[in-house]
């Protein structure tokens, strides 16, 4: 059995709108179970309206939240009762527990994340977004946690990708290294020394990408320094965007409302596809037990799917697959 | 009058199935002269098919070729009969000469031009590309000619930005820095430390832009060190061309051949939009001239809209704008 520790506060919505996607993960999963981590008397009346195995929850009573307001570098000890700090000194202690999700403040979530549940060893951790190319899922890593970085740190960034991915079943994850050309002689020099380190890791590492590959599922994990990565993620945010309002003002110019329709429809079909929150959220890699951060406009049907998705890589055994790569 | 210089050798496709774009534009603009490099024998005979006012071309037959097999740093001294070397003498010798546009060797066309023209002072030349936002054109420089660039470079790049919009005749082009938050502590320190410098630089600096609303319009100029503006247009670019192939699936699966059919016109109406190739191509900035390098696969209308381009920077004193920001 594998519980997931489920942080219900500091998101946009409260806690009772967004409780049935913990439900609907544990229906799907008999050996999952999930700790709620909110004001009961918030979640209570939801949870008593909903149809689940009353074993597979475990309810954890908190009074204080950590919103945008506090000062992340504070907040774990100033709020100690909060869902934050409750639901990851949980994860940190009970054997069963395999992973941590919330929709509550970034900065809250990775400071107190790297505090309480403590790095691996000594990597400098980093955040980990997982996409949909042409071909299906790959991750970036880092997308943003860390910038200036040593060319060490971004093979820590793929080392760390690929324990994901094995977690999630891709046997001998292909990595690819983020760089603006595709020769090994292309880009900053900590890229390039990266590029070296990669060659020799004992990775599966097929050389470099450039931003105009990156969604063609050349690989499995591209590597990059937190400024390339975030840039990356939210230029295809903003270009998918850009298109999708294209779609859209063709719609509303065009004189037929048959072609309007199949215009509107394709965009709403589209939209989640490229939109990095919807999917998995981002990932914290190289703290000791899977934290997954969604957005703060998460809804219900984000906790499920960052549940999911924390279960699977619990289940993968990411951490110890991490640990290994990361010391070898 | 002014004369724009056309290098119509070194692309993919032989200069006669290029030469019409040059027709083209001279036939718009009556005090436009295109100065056309190429070897003689292969123009000719498509010039004689074409309408148009003699005294509005020059013809400079050039009996060599540069190629992306030649080395780009020795091809300007081992090829002085070619298109590109003969071409950017009279760039540089001919005072009416406004201009200089090529579809040849990237690495020969920015080495040979910096080499022939020369640099405007001691500036680090970049490479500027012009995109289509929601509302307009936009630039973006670097986009890939410098990497682990120095603040002060940056801020050169944004001048020599705002130099070209201006030309375009953009009063007081809005500049943005290109990093990973919108807060001026986010980013590389390089970048943090060109924020503070272009705070008090006197441009109409309105602080960072993330990859997510590069699109969206909120600037003329996005200063970015070659590495990040480089990420930036590729994945605009990838992103872009994963959703027209997301279109075109869903054309081919739809069973409506109407709805099939609104989606393959969609594709190609917007196609361009998000290619920054056939928008200008990118131009070499910080050199004597205005320099725009197309992609090698450029055709007839690619030529067209460089020659087009480089008018409007020569008729809008470009060069003279830089300079002067450059040197305040």
């Amino acid at each position: 059995m594998i519980k997931i520790v489920v942080d219900l506060m500091g998101a946009d919505k409260p806690a009772n709108e967004l409780v049935s996607g913990a439900i609907k993960a544990i229906n799907e999963n008999k050996d999952l179970t999930v700790v709620l981590c909110a004001k009961e008397e918030v979640i209570l009346p939801v949870l008593d309206t909903l149809t689940y195995n009353k074993e597979q929850v475990e309810i954890v009573n908190c009074t204080e939240e950590i919103t945008n307001n506090d000062i992340p570098t504070k907040a774990f000890r100033k709020k100690p009762d909060s869902s934050l700090v409750k639901g990851l000194n949980i994860c940190k202690n009970d054997p069963l527990a395999g992973g941590f999700v919330s929709c509550g403040s970034t900065g809250a979530v990775l400071v107190s994340s790297m505090f309480i549940l403590g790095r691996i060893g000594e990597v400098r951790p980093c955040l980990a977004c997982l996409l949909l190319g042409n071909d299906g899922e790959f991750l970036i890593s880092d997308c943003g946690a860390n910038v200036d970085c040593k060319p060490e740190q971004i093979v820590d960034f793929a080392k760390m990708g690929v324990a994901y991915m094995k977690a999630k079943g891709i046997e001998n994850p292909r990595v690819r290294l983020l760089s603006n050309g595709a020769e090994e002689k292309k880009g900053p020099d900590a890229i390039k020394e990266a590029h070296q380190m990669l060659k020799a890791s004992g990775l599966n590492f097929l050389g470099n990408v450039e931003g105009k590959d990156i969604l063609a599922s050349t690989c499995d994990v591209v590597a990059a320094d937190g400024f390339g990565g975030n840039t990356v993620i939210k230029t295809i945010e903003g270009t998918a965007k850009a298109l999708f309002m294209d779609l859209l003002a063709k719609a509303k110019a065009s004189t037929s409302e048959a072609e309007a329709l199949v215009l509107k429809k394709t965009v709403k079909e589209l939209m989640a596809k490229y939109d990095y929150n919807t999917l998995g959220g981002a990932n914290l890699l190289g703290v000791t037990k899977p934290v997954i951060k969604g957005h703060g406009a998460g809804e219900a049907e984000t906790f499920y799917n960052m549940i999911k998705e924390a279960y699977a890589l619990a289940k993968g055994n990411m951490i110890g697959i991490m640990e290994k790569l990361l010391t070898e």
